[in-house]
């Protein structure tokens, strides 16, 4: 779809090199960038005084295969073989506490969470969220997988804490990963959700506001 | 500057392959990307199911080897061989008016122009304009270049229009080509200011409603 109306935007336009159009079109498949910025990026990389697009090309023409996700965890990882199997720096560090375990939705997720540096546990990437809109099922999330992380003998799990985001989408999500763990005896928890840190009472949405309430804790 | 902040923020998350780590700070170089926006097209291209990375990665690298700025007007061009100079697509079309010529800041305003139909002349891209606060000053505009091309034997130049925008540094600029060039014996044009097309009066500004009024037109 993005491409299409990049390919007919950019062919609207003067003559443009039929090779910077190719590099427009690729540009236009990635998330959130529309034809002008995508061609905003294509000409800048043919002008920009520095030779970024060569830097850029080469390490994008390998990045695959060094960079894909964890074998266990889903996580990002590099490694060393094109073809060997990868595994992540959370996943290889031996002093995380392997009886906590965070489910999360994406790799994106992963890396906040890490960047707030509340979280010593393992990592699960789910890579998807139960959508029935998006014909996205229960078949299409990596169960097995995780079923075998939580059953892991290396370190059993005790807790699974689930941090998929506090939206429809992620609460269904929730709701499920924590009936389908059940059965395996780990203690299963969920993030809190409420107002904001520096948010305001006032422009907080009626549900945030009711979860704040609800979930609310007494000092000390 | 950009490429700082993406590799402090990268570097605060969890251990992020080194490898995606460069491509993040390569992204974080293309205009108005930042390091979170970096984040997501890196791990997009690193998980997605094609592999556009490589894609992406391929024409890039050769992307500067054949497109580059044309060696008359500074608009994008292709060439054949990579060290060989290129002429654009404009500049090859001879069913063009070489009377008229459009001086613009950058291609992406060439290509704007392109795509409204009105303009059937040729162009030259000044690439900058006058900024004494980015210290940007006479020296740095392709003045030669434009002196040469309105001199053309090919095709002499009988009218220069001035499309730089309607801004403060895009009006310095306008006025300045227009007495360097006036010696040559060429009319100078400027395109009109006005309120916009589908533009409500109510909310164009005073400088836009002011020129609008300036440069009223009689019917027929």
């Amino acid at each position: 779809m993005a491409m299409v109306r990049a390919s007919s935007y950019v062919s609207r336009a003067a003559s443009v090199p039929e090779r910077l159009t190719r590099v427009v079109q690729t540009f236009a498949r990635l998330p959130g960038v529309g034809e002008k910025t995508a061609q905003r990026f294509a000409l800048y990389l043919a002008t920009a005084d520095e030779d970024i697009a060569r830097e850029l090309g080469r390490e994008l023409s390998a990045l695959r295969d060094h960079v894909r996700p964890c074998e266990r965890c889903g996580n990002i990882a590099e490694a060393a073989e094109p073809d060997a199997k990868a595994r992540c720096a959370v996943c290889r560090d031996e002093r995380r506490d392997h009886a906590l375990l965070c489910v999360v939705a994406r790799v994106q997720d992963l890396l906040a969470i890490e960047r707030c540096g509340a979280m010593r546990g393992k990592y699960f990437v789910l890579g998807r969220l139960l959508s029935p809109l998006d014909g996205i099922s229960a078949e299409d999330l990596p169960l097995e997988a995780l079923r075998k992380m939580v059953l892991d003998p290396e370190g059993p799990v005790s807790e699974v804490l689930v941090a998929t985001p506090p939206s429809v989408d992620g609460e269904a999500t929730a709701l499920f990963v924590a009936r389908e763990l059940s059965p395996l005896g780990v203690k299963v928890t969920r993030i809190a959700s409420g107002v904001p840190h520096g948010g305001d009472l006032e422009f907080a949405d009626q549900v945030t506001l009711g979860r704040a309430i609800e979930g609310r804790k007494s000092f000390g």
